[in-house]
């Protein structure tokens, strides 16, 4: 049985992370493959985070927020009809961004449709990397990286996430903590917590607190949220988790 | 008692992390930081991948592997006497890098010598990210990232650590694999496994096998090793995490 394919030439589809919101945490390579992009795919915040890229000659296709997998359904099926397409995220490209739900459409897709689309993905600086280097060197140690949405994941299953990460002393750093922000108080009143919102954008907020005194009214969906380690320490207002134990 | 204090004002450290390797996946930040100090103090290795951003009038500090302290007391040392200086480290500082024992020297100091230092840390593309992106998207959800490097941390808690990410379907990175490169061979034999090595520089390798089928001989100090969760499948030589459970 032959399968219907589209006439002409593949595109290719890149996954853009663009970094925290600055232009100078953004890599090169990233900047190249907006650049050099015929449409430019995503969220209308990371469309304005890439303005200075664009030029008049390139499509835009700007989404609301949320329709990760329509975003990545656009892209792909602009790539199948012969575009170079760039699809942009914040951060890096495959922490809770659009890396995983572009694999997945193209892992059912079977090669029906997307088979000659030349897929790759383009790094970059994750919020949690932007947020400790302002917060200081919080993750000097082992560390969890774990999203508080449960949209698509059990509760439990993050608690359970998140107690481990106490047993075995990791710090912990929190994506998407307003979901649930009321719940994760984890005990341990004195742990350093640290709190980044809008890491290297306009209205940046670096808060260095504890656990104990933690106002989770200050947390919300741009918020960068890192939980120390029994190690972590907090001097002249910075948090610093040694690299080790033994020292 | 008054404490000794150099004369003449205090200058000023950057610790730097210049990406994985290739300079297009170095940020304009850190970029800026190299080209503007007038001290360069890193590892031989981290050094020539600077290469391209050091001028004539610039003093380089190399060191051979090892010694981070002593790194960090140098590029501290230079800064107090007034210089401009950019602490180089490969992938992101903060990660297994020099912003932490660097900030342990800052506490030691309590500011005698270091006082009126100004400190600040540039972030960069970690290695795990620059793995991931090759790999596909391994790191489509929540990860643990863990150093087997037991110089500073006893191999206990390290097992502990990754046993308790066994336990709640964590996605696992590993940094400096080869330390105990025989003894990580945790339960799962279809688990999916990838390695790279070097990323983004000469001689980079990407390898998508099984924990069951892993060569550890092809594990080094400059791999990344990313070990799946029970919901990470293969398909088409791409690692792909999915973002959740309810799909």
């Amino acid at each position: 049985v032959a399968i219907a394919r589209r006439a002409g030439p593949a595109g290719s589809l890149q996954i853009v992370g663009l970094g925290p919101g600055a232009s100078t945490q953004r890599t090169p390579q990233a900047s190249t493959a907006v650049r050099q992009a015929e449409v430019v795919v995503g969220l209308d915040a990371y469309i304005e985070q890439s303005s200075d890229l664009l030029g008049p000659s390139q499509e835009v296709r700007r989404f609301p927020i949320g329709a990760e997998v329509e975003r990545a359904r656009v892209a792909l099926d602009l790539a199948a009809d012969g575009r170079r397409v760039a699809l942009v995220c914040s951060g890096d490209a495959g922490v809770y961004a659009m890396a995983s739900p572009t694999f997945e459409l193209l892992e059912e897709d079977r090669g029906r449709r997307y088979g000659d689309v030349e897929v790759s993905v383009v790094p970059g600086v994750t919020a949690s990397l932007a947020a400790a280097a302002l917060l200081g060197a919080p993750l000097g140690h082992d560390f969890l990286t774990v999203s508080l949405s449960d949209l698509l994941t059990p509760w439990d299953l993050i608690e359970a996430r998140l107690q481990a990460a106490a047993e075995t002393d990791l710090v912990v750093v929190i994506y998407n903590p307003r979901s649930r922000a009321r719940t994760w108080q984890l005990e341990g009143a004195d742990t350093p917590v640290g709190i980044v919102g809008d890491a290297a954008r306009d209205g940046q907020r670096v808060v260095v607190t504890t656990l104990g005194q933690l106002d989770c009214t200050a947390v919300n969906m741009t918020t960068c949220v890192v939980i120390g380690s029994s190690t972590t320490r907090v001097e002249g207002g910075r948090m610093v988790t040694p690299r080790g134990y033994a020292t």
